[in-house]
């Protein structure tokens, strides 16, 4: 049997999932790594917190070195080494050695490209300091500005990364502004999701600044579109990434419609030899069908070792990109997966959207800690578009049994019947996520119809009117402007009290508002319920500038 | 319209939530709930960690009382009042006041029964000191004697709550002998899986005997069957419950042959206007589709809501149980869904079985733990039949998870696919139930076969040679006797070292053994992997009395 040749640009997630999977594959081929930076399969998720000072050890995020992948795998993996152009006919990559110059011609029998994505630099007068990261040259650029000390830093976008810098910057003791065009912090999220991880950044002491955009770097200041200027010795940008497509741009491959490296249902490029993989490639969305980028180091490991599957001859099966993330920031925790309310309204979906606001574990039990979650359903078939969910523990949880059921197709009024893990300090009896269920069970059975706190405004308007169901006490220390405060175990006894027309009942999170609705609509009374009742409310109405992305 | 008359039996989980469902479905009918015990709607999940002072305040217990439920739901709900006996033909069932004597009759249109199960008490002479643990008359009697401050507690049965108890007594600062018949803790796990919990106990000093029934107690001691005395002041029975039948059976209601009663897939006992839910109802078993009994709070608390759907007209679909469970003992978490190893050999049915020993996150953020998985699989349909983990924290999200995959029908394999969130301080780009995927897409194609930790001696008989491929360290720190180490980044150098005939490849937990295998397979070596590693073995061997009832 003649030795294969295997060449793979790119040593960190997929590449090296690729290159050692290869390897379990063909002991006899000869498998070549080749990357551009100095660092091979290091923990780039880790970065944020090797500058944040949590990572202590800067040897912790270089997880494997070319000598172990050498000993281990008989890899022949090369750094700061660079492919420079494809030569698709001979079927050879041009290698410039980035150290010493010299370019020599590597042959492949497969090659695949795991080139990544490039972090992009908002185009700024001054913005040659602007640091961004990406590998281990740039952590230790950012990590030799951040050793003289300096006292105040501008995280330039709200995403996951940023939020996590603006977080390992505070723990530094830094003066952070952190700066997002959007009028909201992480724009996977939904605006009332959202908005209560701003205010946790707030309270950190956060100068968050939305709708904003830094239109100029001074030597250690920067100028905001607002006109002010705000103190950033230590300035990094993480607006979002770009794949990195020249090499593949160069070899005339075919690139998709939202600028990533177009590959087939066995990540082949355009050119049957040449596979892609990671973050540099569009994958096909689980939701909408479509193509989509989508950064994830998950999807980027699994495709690696796929990859390698089909390369060896195997016929692969590639799932569509579910997008499932998560982030710390400041104690919160924030996952979410699939599709937002923001995104269904504007492509137009027919959609029922759900809030809860349960705790990680039972009330009776020490230590449990809040949380909300949101739930984006189709309105015709029931299917889970998306979820999202924010607070404390077990929201990680949560958000992976959903991306579970999404995956298994389970719809959201079967997340009521699934039977999870309960004791008292674990979960609920009935766990947050059958609550999703029987919330969109009794939507589904049309017992208790529901509008979003996005559209409580023109239900007023048109004269509906708006009960508060909870205790005088909680409607005193704060009320949605307008209500009337009816304490729900009073109602059977004070109907008299309702005007006429349509009813808009509000609890604190909705559950005793479906109680209500239930009872008025056997009284004969048109009701609906306030959808995640006031926490929901109040959520999204702080973050009010971003009503009319959600009102269609 | 006439007023519907509901009546309840039983007022906790189950009961209470038909009731309150019942109420929100049908605003005009009379729903009456009658209760032997002196409460309804407590936290029975939550009585051993009152007796241990987790829980501080006895109020913390009673989720909803009478007077509550009343006002919010409009039910008539009586404690201390029980139901005697039923007459079918009348559709009334005779009541009586526990407190005053008096017997009423009261008629309904449709009677759900949710009776529960009453803790098994092993007949012993000088037993009736001996203490059980359902409700709160039982915590209140337990109590009363641990305020007395006993210095010494016996706890017979090893199970979930005998577990919970043993726990709390040890926070209570008692000394406790736990005492249970079967040769491991947690008969629900496989012996490998549950020596490291007995393993915990024993360090938190516990005096754990296996294998050990109690013959006889004392004043303020037990006899064991070893003939051992020790002492024990406070006595706890822990060894199971049994469905609380009395009134079906009076009644003539069908009984099923687990001893529950028989209902249908509308919850309906064999006479149509008599419903039955909970502790009390056989299930259908999700994995083997036979009757059994199922005691889990959640499972009531679903049917609970069903059984009102039901009785209010409509067609409702009630899944198959799977029995998911968790419990929390000395720091370790430990959770497990479907079947186990032990039960599916002893039918005789054809699986796959893997260990994983991964960590909770990432190894370069701090405070990662770790954590045993281990996943039992049909060997022919890759049908997912059950998991367990136990660990520290994240045992209960990968738990959940493979429940809620065996629910949308997700194979083994595809468990791979999965996309869950990832962050480094919460799992891993490949997490672990992705890495469980992968091992079990090893053995669905054949790539590496393995072996169990119970079938390494008759390997070893039979003449194969164990190699550990771990470092020579490690090798010297703890090996299984017999074994040969070549570590594995020096194999490919060292094969003239290595026996004709099979091999048995060993590390620590499975990974680097599975890439010994790949290798040695491709050197046209018969090699196979021992599953899970040498973690696995030494917990399999260390509860080495179990081996006979896993080989078959």
């Amino acid at each position: 049997m003649t030795q294969k040749r295997y060449l793979i640009i790119g040593g960190v997630a997929g590449g090296m999932s690729a290159a050692t999977r290869l390897r379990r594959l063909d002991e006899n081929a000869r498998i070549t790594v080749l990357e551009r930076g100095g660092h091979v399969s290091f923990a780039n998720c880790g970065l944020p917190y090797y500058l944040g000072g949590v990572i202590e050890q800067r040897d912790s995020l270089l997880l494997q070195t070319p000598a172990s992948l050498g000993s281990r795998f008989n890899l022949d993996v090369r750094v700061r080494t660079e492919a420079v152009s494809i030569d698709r006919d001979a079927k050879t990559v041009r290698v410039r050695d980035l150290t010493t110059g010299e370019e020599t011609d590597e042959a492949y029998d497969a090659l695949v490209l795991s080139p990544g994505a490039t972090p992009v630099r908002p185009p700024l007068p001054g913005g040659e300091r602007m640091l961004t990261l990406r590998d281990i040259d740039d952590v230790d650029a950012a990590m030799a500005e951040l050793t003289v000390a300096p006292n105040s830093a501008l995280v330039i976008g709200a995403g996951f990364i940023g939020l996590e810098m603006v977080e390992n910057l505070v723990h530094r003791g830094l003066g952070v502004t952190l700066v997002e065009l959007g009028d909201q912090v992480l724009p996977p999220l939904d605006p009332e999701m959202a908005g209560p991880v701003a205010d946790r950044l707030r309270a950190a002491g956060v100068d968050v600044r939305l709708g904003t955009q830094v239109t100029e770097l001074g030597p250690d200041t920067a100028t905001l579109s607002d006109g002010s200027v705000v103190s950033a010795e230590f300035v990094l940008a993480s607006i979002g990434v770009r794949p990195d497509t020249s090499l593949a741009k160069g070899a005339g491959l075919a690139i998709g419609e939202r600028g990533g490296i177009r590959v087939d249902d066995q990540l082949r490029t355009s050119d049957p030899h040449i596979y892609a993989i990671g973050d540099a490639v569009e994958k096909t969305d689980a939701i909408s069908g479509e193509q989509r980028l989508v950064a994830l180091a998950g999807l980027a490991n699994r495709h690696g070792r796929l990859v390698a599957d089909a390369i060896t001859g195997k016929t692969i099966r590639v799932r569509d990109a579910l997008g499932t993330a998560v982030v710390g920031v400041m104690g919160l925790t924030i996952a979410a997966t699939g599709w937002n309310e923001k995104l269904l309204r504007r492509i137009g979906r027919d959609i029922r959207v759900f809030h809860t606001h349960p705790a990680s574990h039972t009330g009776y039990y020490p230590g449990a800690e809040s949380m909300s979650l949101k739930l984006v359903v189709d309105a015709v078939t029931d299917e889970i578009l998306g979820a999202q969910g924010v607070g404390g523990d077990g929201v990680d949880k949560r958000i992976d049994v959903i991306a579970t059921a999404i995956a298994g197709g389970i719809t959201a009024s079967e997340l009521a019947d699934l039977e999870l893990a309960y004791a008292p300090q674990y979960s609920s009896a009935k766990d947050p996520v059958n609550m999703l269920g029987y919330v969109a069970l009794n939507a589904a059975d049309g017992l208790t119809p529901s509008i979003q706190w996005h559209e409580l405004e023109a239900e007023l308007d048109a004269g509906a009117t708006l009960v508060d169901v909870r205790t005088a006490g909680e409607h005193a220390d704060g009320a949605i402007p307008g209500s009337i405060n009816i304490p729900l175990d009073e109602i059977r006894s004070r109907t008299d009290e309702l005007p006429e027309g349509r009813l808009i009942v509000h609890c604190k999170v909705g559950q005793r508002g479906h109680t209500g609705v239930r009872l008025l609509a056997q009284l004969g009374r048109e009701a609906v319920n306030l959808d995640g009742g006031y926490l929901t409310w109040s959520a999204g109405t702080r973050a009010s500038s971003a009503v009319p992305a959600l009102v269609a």
